[in-house]
């Protein structure tokens, strides 16, 4: 089948590594377009990633969502978002939420459903992220978290979530796109 | 006024450089929490970014979006987005979109409007992302692309990305945000 895109894809003809951590490989790839343009593109090597949305459902049928408020370096700014994290090399998406849901935030979740993939910036960026939606949550532990991670979790309500999401410390893009696969989500279920 | 987040903040003892482009600054930061765990982290500098949400009425009321499709190089993926870029340095916002909006698909909008404004990852990415609604389009010159920009707009109704977000070609998070912050604007237009 011939290739109707082939007027928009590039070619790879190098690549060479600017810098490498244990998180991420950024490289300089030299591309060319089918009309023989060159460039030299960065693009990060990145782990996938997971959200994770905890819905609690208060006895008065109110939702709320386990959050975590936490200091961001990049953006050198105080966040609350989804639980969220790096998946492990060779760990399953689903079981990644299941841990970072319980290091986070302590809780276990008796259903984790995929609800959402995308891609966090494919302009540069080479990684996924998954979003699951964890329900029937009991709390089982003390928080674990990384050496790292210093961070506090709260539970907020959907409505509170709703109204603040893209304003304050809710404006992590990834928290919006979590948000707006579980609308998306919900309004299936209608 | 005492800090009652200073124990979740880090101090940055020292960075150093790791790879530096026109468009992006790679460094590492030696950082220390409150209670004295050191870490070095990987911080993306980035210049911000504007992303354009292009609406036009037709006559008997159906809304479309201006979109624009191109190969995505970090992903290797075709995706089908809304206009968007970075804001040139010195550039106002508002000034970065309407020149975007034109570049990829040549239209000058009578109405610019800021509906959002985000983080596109906070964990490890300086920059902010701010979301436009364009109005009252007209068709005013042909594409100006930029020389590594290959792309081909396209018109899809409002409805088909409400249905198709999120999959796809429409897997860009950013674009999932942007129609987040257009659906957020229509609410409070109501």
């Amino acid at each position: 089948m011939p290739d109707r895109d082939a007027h928009l894809r590039w070619k790879e003809l190098s690549r060479r590594s600017l810098a490498a951590s244990g998180l991420f490989d950024l490289v300089e790839a030299q591309r060319v377009s089918s009309n023989g343009r060159r460039g030299d593109f960065w693009i990060l090597e990145a782990r996938d990633w997971v959200n994770v949305v905890p819905v609690i459902r208060d006895p008065d049928g109110t939702r709320r969502f386990l959050m975590v408020r936490q200091y961001r370096h990049g953006a050198d700014l105080i966040t609350t978002e989804f639980p969220a994290g790096l998946i492990e090399r060779g760990e399953d998406p689903s079981a990644a939420a299941a841990r970072e849901l319980e290091e986070e935030t302590g809780h276990r979740a008796g259903r984790l459903s995929l609800i959402g993939e995308l891609r966090p910036n494919p302009a540069f960026m080479t990684n996924r992220c998954f979003t699951f939606l964890a329900e029937d949550l009991v709390r089982a532990s003390a928080l674990s978290l990384d050496e790292l991670e210093v961070l506090e979790p709260l539970t907020l309500t959907a409505d509170e979530v709703d109204r603040q999401m893209g304003r304050g410390e809710l404006v992590n893009a990834m928290t919006v796109a979590a948000l707006f696969a579980y609308h998306r989500h919900l309004a299936a279920d209608r």
